[in-house]
């Protein structure tokens, strides 16, 4: 099977989702990167690239877009990984040269641009995937597929939270300043950071769309400009109800992103810092432990995960998940097939709920934690 | 060291929470049960009695009371153990009499007989004990005062939670029976019968006061005339925020009361089903394990606290904890001194606060989950 | 029902295992505390009677066995809480007088006591309980009648162990001064003060009895004259194996008795420090989560469980049980009924074992770990 | 950078640990694999290498180094993945012909095997690296890291175990079926597998060598003619003591390999399915958690870590970094340059040391567990 040709806009030196995202498109050996406008300046570009020894360096991703489009070997697929007001810009050149666009999320930083977006997407016969990553997780999968089986009933509660606690005081290297900008990161802080992450798992392990919301948005650290926590009450249609908190300020929480769904006939819990681990309770039944390629693990976990129970997965590999989803993706349009219907990966409709989901919080916060609807 | 001579009310045959307040009285030596009214008929009360082989029984509280403050050899206080909707006047008998009220939570089944049983109190003599029974805890404690010492730093967030599961279907066993009748349990379903210990754990931990809150209460089970999950968001007079989340539909939950305090300069996490640990985070140094009795652990745990650490201490020794609180505080009224500054107890007036918790939840929720002063 | 009358010999002020008993006698209502020896000198028992407000008070139990067993009320049952070696003489005095006899383990100091303390014990018409009290957990109560029932198929591996660290460092004070004094405490040490109820543990829960052992055992801290670790391998009559492990000198360990049992049909794991859970793997299945009282717990539990699920119980109620287990008996053989069969309890025969693991562990190491039959 | 051209010998379809080196040698970008000779016929090699797209495939492992050796652009390194007996014998040719050499454990199948494979390892230039992959994770380099800075004293005891459940019945698929035939795996089962492993990681973190032990081993399975289980008593030089526990027959544990190192200042425990944690107790003080990347930990992980706390790296990026450090290492040799000190392998030394581990344990298990010397 030969490796579909990557190019990459973001992600230079210093740059953490970069050298995840380069990890990620190399476990499953179906990417090849061979191209990058790695930094907001031609230079930085030019030394980020030659550090990785890409065969070839861009001054930027317009540059990139169009020469790339041009050359017989050219790349099939762009990852954009850039601060989130970059990403529509970024997206749009390679949308419209047909290039498949893997973009971090959230989708952009402004609801406008999000929805100018959806329609760059839309109008391109490339591809589109946002890198929620969780979604790459083989339990969170299983949870997916239970739920959607029934196996807990009609669901009533989703707890979903995560709370991190690297911005508990002012912080000024490159991964805080533009996720603090509301000009770079949007409206939303830790909302948009990782709320929009709660939020697209919540959403996708259970298969219900949220309604509405109340949102009470705090920026906790002195002159902070955008919210650093989230207290965010969940309606979902058909009526189940929910929790969201999300926050940058709670000492002790690394990573802490953690759903928990409870439905008439049982409940699940799922934590990501613990990933191989998915907790099942069939009411009035002891709880159990099913673990990744484990006992009582079913086809949609086992169609992401690489190796036996016991030799945890972790991060990476749920990463790559998003990736390896994307290649058969990728490769099914090139073949001029449908993509099959259990690939999975997060489109840009998800992104645009994302983006909503960050409006409709800063919206509610500001009038008082009125419910705003998702869609307002 | 001579025992205090108790009364029970209420907490016959099979009545779970009557046989928890007897052992929780007799762990640590301090009370002698002699006297009993212990169920809603004499015919009742005579058998609950007998099968105790209580020295005396009574037909009904009132009787009780009367007879008792008769005696020479009288009972010096009563445990009162009814539905909510008896708190009250049972309460009431016994305070005019100088009977000294250790009462179950919560403190009343409507907001008027809570304030009415504050100025019952206040105008009586003895003491009045509620059986907030997380608070006695060792490290509960523990938690309390390193807040108070400042050892998290100013507290940001609260997240606190209480889902258990036995309401998750139709019970018709007596303790689902009254919990979810509006006339004996008052207002509040979940949000009476556990959420008042969240909420009375979420302020007794941090030293806080709840200025207001907005809730979104449902009854899941069909024909439910109470709340069976709360999702309530909280704010607190200086600044901070709060989630408290109530439920007795939650699939997997069986007493999982849970509190987490994240400050400016730590955190702290205590769950009430692994009672003998406190997670301590530092900001920027590693997660501490802080055991009952253990290094690291102070005073204020040391001092209700048994046994040493790794000897896990559990519900019926938190219970007990209160009750020799309230043996401390007798004794001390006895003596004609002052209630020393160490007994911590639940006091009527955070029974009056709980009360008021209910209600405003049941206020916000009505008012599609608007913000309600907890002194509404 | 009426209470059992209760002598205690040891137990003084400042014994950690003597308060113990006392709360456990109480937990349950079935004693009454009546009179004591307490401690080595009369001065200091009366001074520790007088503490507890005993009616009467002894100068040692010589005198308290004859002058009881004078007595019309005098004393049905009596608690042996003092050093190891001092067990037989005084259980000897009560028994040969008909006073029943509760015990702290482990039986004696020395294989010879033991041996006499049996006799004494079966020429008596009392009962002789050994409060091996970890026997008394409701889960590990769990554990055996699951393997009892064949829940997990024929047993091969048992792994026990029994960490702690208080005795890391050389420490002067009382529980640890005559713990490590061979002439009181017997010629082991972790052996004998933890290692002996890790091994009634693995019998109790497995119903299987050791055949031989090999044990390489160390007093790591200099000076020390008893093991303060033990390493021993294990083999059961019926081909199962084993690993026992006790030590005084794990950091970190604060009384982490575990044990693990693997059948040809599935796995069982209980850790002490966390007693309300059971772990229970069917090969092939996920693994589940059996709590107290809840869901897939069985009789053999529940007889001896208070409070519902999620509701922990401790050290103190699994002490507890043993009393109440010995008001059981006790009541039934005052009644000259036989003890009913669902009545568990340790026994002096398997104090001799415990006795004879502690000798033999000895015997094995200063033969460097050679196997030794238990009754050898 | 260059990428270093790597070849494989086994790993073919279905075999899980030669798809776990693929992934692992391509986590870092540092490999590129560019030969194979993946199975034990020619006509299975053939389909294998086409599967994965090789450039070169050959019909054997002696074929491939001859080749390769010829070629400019030949493989720098090979991967050695076939099962145990094979190993020296291709080993062999690869050394002989400067070829670099990363093989998998255990280092052989018999201990004759294992000397003559040390000396054509000390006769060739190449490095041979042993994929002793639990040494590459983060947080054992810690733990190895702070028992060096002497965090936790002088060492004392040391806890190892691994077990696992796969084996509990009788299994007829390939991993199972070598993996139980001594032709092929070597004398020991259970013990060669994965008691390797553990006898590895022990010395490792401790860096103490292992001078004695005392095994007691046996196959559980009716007809299964190796150890399924071992139970290891252990004397490491120094006095240190240590129990290794291994089996393939405990149901419950999928891939449970666990370690407890205690000193006379504290202790560390690490276990190989929640790998991003180590648990340190200093003596005295409260247990702290140290994370990957987290508060606490140092540079040892740091430099074999990738991403931040709480995003958990799992098997395959602990297997990856022993295959970058044998890509320093071999960029190291090219360029003149001794292996800098702070680069960490498993060398042809350790695993002589783990066949003799095998066989000592198999010599003292057929004595009836007398102490054998590792080095008999």
């Amino acid at each position: 099977m030969s490796r579909i040709k990557l190019g990459m806009v973001g992600g230079g030196n210093d740059a953490f989702i970069g050298a995840v995202h380069r990890i990620a498109s190399r476990i499953d050996d179906r990417f090849e990167l061979v191209a990058g406008a790695l930094s907001s300046t031609p230079e930085k570009s030019q030394a980020s690239g030659e550090a990785l020894g890409l065969p070839r360096i861009y001054d930027d991703f317009k540059q990139m877009a169009q020469r790339e489009a041009r050359r017989k070997d050219g790349i099939d697929a762009v990852s954009i990984v850039t601060p989130n007001h970059v990403h529509y810009s970024a997206a749009r050149e390679f949308l419209k040269r047909g290039i498949h666009v893997i973009c971090d999320k959230p989708l952009t930083s402004t609801l406008a641009d999000a929805k100018k977006l959806v329609k760059a997407a839309e109008d391109s016969d490339a591809l589109f995937i946002l890198t929620h990553n969780y979604t790459g997780y083989p339990m969170v999968r299983q949870a997916r597929e239970m739920i959607a089986n029934g196996d807990i009933g009609a669901i009533r509660v989703v707890q979903v939270e995560y709370p991190q606690d690297w911005l508990t005081v002012e912080q000024d290297f490159k991964q805080a300043e533009w996720r603090t900008d509301p000009a770079r990161s949007g409206a939303g802080g830790s909302t948009g950071d990782i709320g929009t992450h709660a939020f697209n798992l919540a959403c996708f392990v259970t298969g219900l769309e949220v309604e509405s919301l109340a949102a009470d948005l705090t920026a906790f650290v002195p002159g902070r400009q955008v919210d650093d926590n989230g207290h965010v009450m969940l309606r979902f249609e058909g009526g189940a109800k929910g929790m969201l908190w999300c926050s940058q300020v709670a000492p002790g929480n690394e990573n802490a992103l953690r759903i928990r769904v409870y439905g008439d006939k049982g409940g699940l819990e799922w934590a990501q810092e613990d990933p191989n681990y998915l907790w099942h309770t069939p009411f009035g039944e002891p709880k159990r432990l099913i673990t990744r390629n484990g006992a009582g693990a079913g086809e949609a976990a086992a169609r992401v995960s690489r190796i036996p129970p016991g030799h945890p997965e972790g991060y990476l590999e749920g990463f790559a998940n998003i990736y390896t989803e994307s290649a058969d993706a990728i490769m099914a349009v090139k073949a001029g097939q449908g993509v099959p219907a259990e690939v999975l990966y997060p489109t840009v409709h998800d992104g645009l709920k994302g983006v909503q989901f960050v409006s409709a919080c800063v919206k509610s916060s500001a009038r008082n934690a009125t419910w705003v609807k998702l869609d307002h």
